[in-house]
């Protein structure tokens, strides 16, 4: 496999301000990525910071500061996360699996705490994280999915909030994405390891098997719309910058691109675009979604809003909520919070017969 | 009263990146104060995105979604605080009083809310805010205490990480603050004020009487170095980027000095710098000062960290825990959410008896 260049790569497409800061990267540490010394790769930069995390959120445990260590870990497993993150080094394997173990010291001091799970498919096992509300259940709970360079270390903040509204919450990493790139790369059956979550989630007597929600994000929100529409266990369905089909390749930047090429484990920029214009396209099954779903996009966003038509021809059957923000960038990280309580209102909406969401 | 233009003053001073995004203000609002429009004053633009998130927090509320309401009513008074901040125009007092009723409108929506009080004291009151953990009592209690251009409903981010550790919090407007400022200006007896306070606290039965911290920051960190050595109730002291006396009056910037002869009422710059440097200066009662006490510093302050020598020489009666960051700015905003942690941590800390902190 060839690998890019990436110290010539823009580095302003790594340096997504307002996804960075939304998931957790404390402001303090993206200048300092900014500002580091013209011999420190993007990579190194983080992998270091991430290292001094570590130091400090051990400190914290040893201290017996709990909570401390739980949002120092995280903020650690973060960091790795955005050192390999458009990263195509050699390396970028190493900071991936740093991501996974910084997370699973983390886990423990969660509040509550992340569970880890390992599922069997096929040869390989899908791996993910359930939380659940301290309390009395049955829980409902959210499948969160996440997109291209996404994986389920990267959703704390945004589960933060479904938590504090009472929806549990299992994250997993599917085809092509973290722990699972290296057995399976990205497929046109990501629905398969979707429903493979539910059947564990299913068994699980702290939830409610008949509140279920998915939320994918980006192409996350993709997989989610084939999920909900090929698994009838999901009562709600949240995409979240997604799209029915995949459109604007030529749109999309350079890294953005190299990255499709890799999760797919494509030989080159023309299979990857193949792959990505035909296996990326829910429009064959959309008539099977048959539940509300929440489809949010940005009007400044590289995928067109056309979108929202293409969703409307075809989920002829689901009952649509569309927010389209006319200021919003690729998921609307740019804006800030809002647009993030918006869509968790919903699915804590949705997942309750009605009443406030206390 | 003579007002400076502030509009030719730098804006810098006010746009203080760490502290607004601590404090809680999201980045998308900070770039967008930046991109506004020539036409637009600092002022009008914020008090504008304060009336924005004012409208989605009461969609919010019509749609029970209280938890949304509480933060957006939160990010609403915190833009009207900092529509206010280092502002000396005309309009100033109504960004005040706006911030004040926005965060009134927040307070039932919060989790555990904040209850206002209003504390009888010579002719005037102290109004302030009480958040108590739900569940089992009674809780430790951390008196915060804000600093100069600092109010009563700016510390909700902070709270948030003290109540998440078990420990009750309550803000006030001490004099030259908020509300108490049209009233009672700056002033060498601040700890009366912290005193009022903790008469009310004791008579709460959710609350342990005989576990009580107060938590200064900036200039209330002096105020708290104060409070703590003239009210013995307090078993526990932080003072956050804090003083023991008022130094190096040149150093300070332009709007800092502006705001210092505002909140003492002087009639000048030269009134104004005899008001800091003799009525700001706990030199003469440190000795008092008998409980373990937390002294953070940033070396890149303007505050200068000769102020810990002088801490040491003074505070002979008490356990000081002296942390001096090497690259923190002003309380170290600068630095993102691990020294907050670690203050919180040692208050917690102080406020147990033993053990880690859940």
């Amino acid at each position: 496999m060839t690998l890019i260049n990436a110290e010539v790569a823009p580095e302003q497409e790594r340096l997504n301000w307002g996804r960075l800061l939304m998931d957790g990267i404390p402001y303090a540490d993206l200048t300092a990525a900014l500002e580091r010394g013209e011999d420190v790769s993007w990579f190194d930069h983080w992998m270091k910071t991430a290292a001094d995390y570590e130091k400090e959120a051990q400190r914290a445990v040893d201290a017996g500061h709990r909570h401390t260590a739980g949002e120092l870990f995280v903020t650690a497993s973060l960091c790795a996360q955005y050192a390999q993150y458009l990263w195509f080094g050699e390396d970028r394997a190493a900071g991936q699996q740093r991501k996974v173990d910084l997370y699973l010291k983390a886990a423990p001091y969660l509040d509550p705490p992340a569970v880890r799970f390992d599922l069997p498919i096929d040869d390989v096992s899908v791996p993910g994280y359930l939380r659940v509300p301290d309390g009395k259940g049955p829980w409902p709970c959210a499948v969160l999915i996440g997109g291209l360079e996404s994986t389920k270390e990267e959703s704390y903040r945004f589960e933060e909030l479904l938590l504090a509204r009472g929806v549990a919450i299992a994250t997993f990493d599917g085809p092509g994405q973290g722990e699972m790139l290296a057995g399976t790369a990205a497929c046109g059956d990501f629905e398969r390891y979707t429903s493979r979550v539910v059947d564990f989630l299913i068994e699980d007597s702290r939830l409610d098997a008949n509140r279920l929600a998915v939320v994918g994000r980006s192409a996350g929100g993709h997989y989610a719309l084939r999920s909900a529409s090929l698994d009838s266990r999901f009562v709600a369905c949240v995409s979240w910058g997604g799209y029915v089909n995949f459109e604007n390749w030529e749109g999309r930047a350079p890294l953005a691109k190299e990255s499709w090429r890799y999760v797919s484990k494509s030989a080159n920029m023309d299979e990857a675009r193949i792959f990505v214009e035909e296996c990326l396209d829910v429009r064959p099954v959309l008539a099977e979604l048959r539940v509300p779903t929440y489809f949010q996009q940005g009007a400044l966003d590289f995928v067109p809003v056309s979108q929202v038509e293409t969703l409307k021809k075809h989920a002829i059957n689901a009952d649509l909520t569309v927010v389209v923000e006319p200021a919003g960038d690729h998921c609307c990280h740019n804006l800030g919070p809002r647009p993030r309580l918006e869509m968790v209102d919903w699915v804590a909406d949705q997942l309750r017969t009605g009443g406030s969401d206390q």
